[in-house]
């Protein structure tokens, strides 16, 4: 890959000014701005990667195509990313301004430096190298461009199921997220799913004083206490009913991968301030993010929150959540669960199912582990950590489930990306490394014996 | 009493002008809106009234106290009210000024005509009426207006303790808050006291991404569930240990004075839009805010609040409660029972004190009662519904504890008063019965035999 790696050294400048043009046209899938602009822009990209692109509208913001044949008998890979980005509030929080790219001690920042601008420029840039260097690419390419993935990417799937033949691969890659905290790099397998729903309870039909009507009229804040402390008990175990029946747990494999991830529980809690980890105890770092789904309130508000005291019995109280699916549990499976206990244990209350993903996994045993493997030792220096389940979750089982394809992750950013806060900011010698990452992976999956019959084992 | 009525009925229209002149004059302790210039005003109605007066500097706005022998031998009446107002917030529901009073439909509308200057200054324009007739009041009588009532009397106590000799008195008379919802006048005997906290938890020392870290970092908002569930069961029976020990269970009269108060529960549901009261079920309306303490949660905050979704693990949260204290429950020892069970169940939450007043309770057998019925009957046309325990609070402990005094309270206002809310109001026609009632409440307490010597019982 040396002739690669040399012309991606020798443009890494030019490379640098094509992520600070991509980060400089706004493209924020919450509000619209930017949008669809960038979409254009996107396939303008794609395009110039040497495939052949195109926009493809949904029932929301577009999708962007792309399409370059390789050998015959090369696998297909099928490249996603997104070209949406999180809205950059607060403002004033940044120290240049979001959409006005800047390099400051080896980092560009702005708003989708990291997330995921830089990440599929990266691909799309060795992709570019791969033709200029050699003339053509090493496996047939398609590239998918999401314009939603930040509001949950609610048209993918359809137009998946839709578009079942554009899409056929062999493998999808995708890099997003950082690379591990202590900053090796990742080969990522699978994702926990998330299912969003907002508790609602009511008590009287207006605010009540305290005093008048304390002991009198229900409060809808002690009716959320009581609902959501028999979700989850004090120790930390979930006890919605077949909450977890649905839970495969990881393989051997995916245990003895666990186990190799380096994590400094200390340092992390001295970092984070904390005493100790949440309950339950017992259960490795890795495994917590991995292993088991969660129920997290992501906010709680009713009554008085203001400065000093108000004597006040509120009328109103929501609760918002999520959970945190593993594999194989499904999110409407789990939201019915949710309903039925809501409406054993607080009647009055609706839940509002508020958007989903589901779990994904890709077995750790697949034929294209290994060149990607290859391809990613090649550019780092050293094989990657394979991490079986990320805690977090992106739309990929519409590749895993909907398709069927076997799905790697290669996250390219620093650990202090800040993506969805203010100071996004890409490390650039990452970036390059990114690049190189992505063409010696293409390169070694396109020389691979065997792994163009390779086909998703479960 | 009917010289003095006629008396009262003659002037309607002017005392009218005087309480919208004494509206007109904002009065807000809690922002410090004309005061002190109303303490100078409030001074000035008392002189008014026929009184000596002096305004009476504390730790914060000053009280306002008045004097007027009456013949030898005749009990001391000490006539206990407040001058602050609440804040008008939200200004744009007013439909008339709040500091503009007007006239609409038999009411004044304006901040404090009910809470509390249209019912301290019926007080006053009844001994005004008085000596206007007769030439001298029927009994000594002293006035307390207190500037501070609004934000929790929080100088008057230290105030009674300085000044025990000035307030000497063998009965103290307050008018505050409304008539019973239905409609009928009432005699009130005691109230709740009140213990108002905060719970402070914290988890990480920032928020966090609740894929990347739920099942990992502590979360306070289950931390403040955990708490709160803990506190009170979800059959509304508070389980804060040794919570109750202190309550002394409402004697034989009481019980019976509020069986014999009417409240339409069922009306009240449909008016409030409930399904049900609030558990614990098997309750009487009356005694659920008489005899029993609660503890209501007034708000609780942590978290995302806003539209949509949010992934977030939030790093703190704050629940903001009040506890409605019943005699002889002491509200130090309820803070220190409540800081245990804290650093029982939740060592790492704060529990901040944030004021308080002590239940109130005066005997109904007090040799007080009689006369004051029947001055109330006189004027009213009916005797008053008698009520042992109000479920509100009032700094009344201050004259009942520290001051040893039986304390009796005749409320005027209207029950759709609106007092803290937009468009707050006074029915004028109460509050000329209230002026009525006043003046014959003094008259029947200076000609009661007996009612001079009396003490109060426990």
């Amino acid at each position: 890959m040396d002739d690669v790696f040399a012309h991606v050294d020798a443009n890494r400048d030019a490379f640098v000014e094509r992520l600070a043009g991509w980060v400089r046209r706004p493209s924020v899938s919450a509000t619209g701005q930017g949008m669809p602009e960038a979409a254009g822009h996107a396939r303008d990209l794609v395009e110039a990667a040497g495939l052949e692109a195109t926009v493809e509208p949904t029932g929301g913001w577009p999708l962007v195509l792309g399409h370059r044949p390789g050998p015959p008998g090369a696998p297909t890979v099928l490249v996603y990313g997104h070209y949406d980005v999180q809205p950059p509030d607060p403002l004033d929080a940044w120290t240049s301004p979001p959409f006005e790219p800047e390099v400051r001690d080896g980092r560009l920042y702005g708003r989708g430096t990291a997330d995921n601008k830089g990440q599929h420029l990266a691909q799309l840039l060795a992709m570019g190298s791969l033709l200029a260097v050699r003339g053509g690419l090493p496996c047939t390419v398609k590239v998918l461009l999401d314009g939603e993935e930040e509001i949950g990417s609610p048209n993918l799937a359809a137009f998946a199921r839709r578009n079942r033949d554009r899409l056929a691969a062999d493998l999808v890659v995708w890099s997003d997220g950082p690379v591990d905290p202590a900053g090796g790099w990742r080969l990522v397998f699978g994702v926990r799913g998330i299912a969003s729903f907002e508790l609602r309870a009511r008590g009287a039909n207006r605010s009540l004083h305290s005093g008048n009507w304390g002991g009198v009229a229900p409060n809808p804040l002690w009716t959320l206490v009581h609902l959501l402390a028999s979700m989850r008990d004090a120790g930390g175990r979930i006890t919605v009913e077949g909450f977890g029946d649905e839970v495969e747990p990881l393989g051997a494999t995916e245990r003895a991968a666990l186990d190799r991830l380096p994590v400094d529980v200390e340092a992390v809690k001295a970092e984070l301030g904390l005493a100790e980890l949440d309950a339950p105890a017992g259960r490795s770092f890795a495994e917590r993010l991995a292993a088991w789904p969660t129920l997290t309130i992501n906010g709680l508000h009713g009554g008085y929150g203001g400065e000093g005291t108000q004597t006040v019995l509120p009328s109103a109280a929501v609760a918002k959540c999520d959970v945190r699916l593993v594999h194989a549990q499904r999110a409407g499976d789990v939201y019915e669960k949710l309903e039925a206990h809501v409406r054993r244990h607080a009647p009055g209350v609706e839940l509002v199912r508020q958007g989903s993903m589901e779990p994904s996994r890709t077995p750790m045993d697949s034929p294209f582990t290994e060149p990607i493997r290859a391809g990613m030792a090649a550019a780092q220096g050293a094989g990657p950590l394979l991490v079986p389940v990320l805690g977090g979750s992106l739309p990929l089982h519409v590749f895993t489930g909907v398709l069927g394809l076997p799905t790697f992750g290669i996250p390219l950013g620093n650990p202090d990306q800040a993506n969805h806060a203010p100071d996004e900011n890409l490390d650039l010698d990452r970036f390059q490394v990114g690049v190189k990452t992505a063409a010696a992976v293409l390169a070694k999956l396109g020389s691979s014996e065997g792994a163009a019959s390779g086909t998703m084992a479960g």
